[in-house]
């Protein structure tokens, strides 16, 4: 039996998440819960999984919930120091990181220091702050158990050793909810085309990301963390039917894939179970029905988030916080419409070229970078300054 | 530095694993040398790779060989002794099983209980004797190490360890050098036409079973001994390209497969340096170049040969001795254009249906096996007693 934090337990993974734990009664415990305004749905869930504890974004919200479990023997507390009581919860073993962007980085941070083995679906924690993480994490022995379908794909290829033989690590991508759509209608794109990804389920910020392809840019500066594979052993190919979730290349020419239906549940299984795989009720694999996986280069001048991604890389530093922070900035207000599709890219390169990187190895400089990026694309699009994580 | 003995150094797989070698001088020295009657091959063999102990199949040909290599430092023996002498010598830590058919089955068996590693390219060996050679292979603590590309694949994707977790082996089939071929014209087919396989460069009676799908057959049965799976828990799919060598699915869904170009070189390095990747010259996978993976259901009434292999592994016992003896018979008898492609299926059929199988737990049964089955095809079609192995 393995108790769980889950953090971000109202949004796309933290639900699918608790399918899983309700799927494995025998395996899985949820002792802790957080999220933000979806009460409703929170209430529910603390009504069924039972935790000891659960946090919500604002004091209001908390008074609400704690009004809707009255009887029940939860403690209700909200904020950011809600968040990182649920993320150091005692009784916690494995903390599931699900929630959006930079709001994930001092948890994350938070759990790894209180010794919990962290199941990360939150990639901008790692982005923000990898040599910090990974160092804290190795110092601690606490694992980080990636949840995003293409690193579990390498950290499954990986589990027979040999990351010493390891010569180049694959990345898939889909090619995001755009990827048919012809160059010259890109700049027009409306949130609602973007939001509509031809394979994952996903929620808002991610699905952007996929149709601009930073997911994956991302990816590859996290992939660059969790595997120690400096960016130029990492690639990235178009693969649409996101079957093939990621492949690993080693020095004799062999190559190692992982596949699986596109289902977010089957990574998140194999990181709360990890090392163990449990049975699973949820459709398998049909090569036969699937018939065809096709890969194709990317197009970068199509999507130039990816090449910034490298770019941010290679500067090393608060460089990939700064990426982040742009990059979140530049999602929120094209949702919220006040950027175009193609501005996106934009506001990331400009963000880039204007930041000085300086060394990333203590949270206050990545978060005073992250501010300063936020800070100055808020002067520039809307004339006041930004909301930081 | 690994020393090896070669038995079957002038076939295709033992050349090609010479060339290995000669890849690799750090790391590999060969000690012995087996081979048939391709004498100035293994005169020119010996005198580069340097072997102290060398053997044919006649002694003639010992004298002949002799004779090329006066004054070198090698002992030249011959005939099923100078087999065994290869395969025990004592120098040798590895022995590579790469001779053709039932004739590999006694050396494998002396190999083993000599204590050597043994990298299995002859599948038959375990076809014909699966309990008895993984029973004693399992007992003196030594390795069986697949070379053929699916099994290689298999044990790749295995070394996570999680064989407890395995639910199902999918092994992939080129369907041949006949796959494209209308199903009315597969009775006229010439071995001219049968040898002509699409993807892999490989030995005549390989490549006559890949046309056949027996290969397949085959593989069934040997992955059911390699890794301790039933038969009923490996399926077979065809899948042209050859760069997705197998597959192996877990009980969560998840599904874990080896990919590379079709290079027989990649599974022999994989083999002898086990469990080390060596770095290797050979061409690499371009994912982007294949382009396109397709997979489609086996026709089993186009291939009735391996529908055949799945009842001698369900009957059980000497029933896979006798299913191999009748292939290699019909497999000579088709290349000696004493029977039709047509005819192969038949051969095995009626061979099968007529065998009483008895348990195959001693090798006296298991040849004795072999060679009622060869007798009884050769009074049928030839009129006389069959050669044994």
């Amino acid at each position: 039996m393995k108790r769980l934090s889950i953090l971000g337990s109202t949004g796309s993974i933290g639900m699918q998440a608790l399918e899983v734990v309700r799927a494995h009664p025998e395996a899985f415990q949820v002792v802790a819960l957080a999220a933000g305004r979806r009460l409703d749905l929170l209430a529910e869930q603390v009504r069924e999984f039972g935790p000891a504890l659960v946090s919500v974004a604002s004091p209001e919200g908390a008074e609400a919930l704690r009004d809707r479990l009255r009887g029940l023997p939860v403690k209700v507390c909200f904020g950011e120091e809600g968040l990182a009581e649920v993320a150091t919860y005692p009784e916690a073993q494995c903390v599931l990181l699900a929630v959006v962007g930079a709001t994930g980085l001092k948890p994350a941070l938070a759990a790894i220091r209180a010794g919990k083995d962290v199941a990360l679906a939150t990639k901008e924690a790692l982005v923000m702050a990898g040599a910090l993480l990974t160092a804290e994490a190795a110092a601690r022995k606490v694992k980080l158990l990636p949840v995003d379908s293409e690193h579990s794909a390498i950290f499954q290829c990986l589990q027979g050793g040999g990351a010493s033989m390891l010569k180049r690590i694959i990345l898939t991508a889909s090619g995001g909810s755009l990827r048919d759509l012809p160059k010259e209608r890109l700049a027009s794109v409306t949130p609602e085309e973007a939001l509509n990804h031809p394979t994952w389920n996903m929620g808002k910020k991610i699905t952007i990301d996929s149709a601009t392809l930073m997911n994956k840019g991302l990816e590859v500066i996290e992939a660059r963390w969790l595997f120690g594979v400096d960016v130029a052993h990492i690639d990235v190919i178009l693969h649409p039917q996101s079957i093939v979730h990621s492949l690993i290349e080693y020095v004799d020419g062999s190559v190692l894939a992982q596949l699986g239906p596109p289902d977010m549940r089957l990574p998140i299984l194999y990181a709360l179970g990890y090392p163990a795989r449990l049975a699973h009720p949820f459709p398998t694999l049909d090569l036969v029905r699937v018939a065809a996986l096709t890969f194709a280069p990317v197009d970068r001048d199509r999507f130039p988030c990816l090449g910034y991604a490298y770019e941010a890389a290679a500067m090393g530093g608060t460089a990939p916080a700064a990426l982040n922070a742009a990059n979140e900035m530049a999602v929120e207000m094209f949702l919220n419409r006040e950027i175009t599709f193609a501005q996106i890219p934009e506001v990331i390169s400009s963000s880039l070229r204007r930041h000085r990187p300086v060394g990333a190895d203590n949270l206050d400089a990545i978060l005073a970078a992250d501010r300063e990026v936020r800070d100055a694309i808020a002067r520039t699009y809307r004339g006041s300054a930004g909301q930081a994580s």
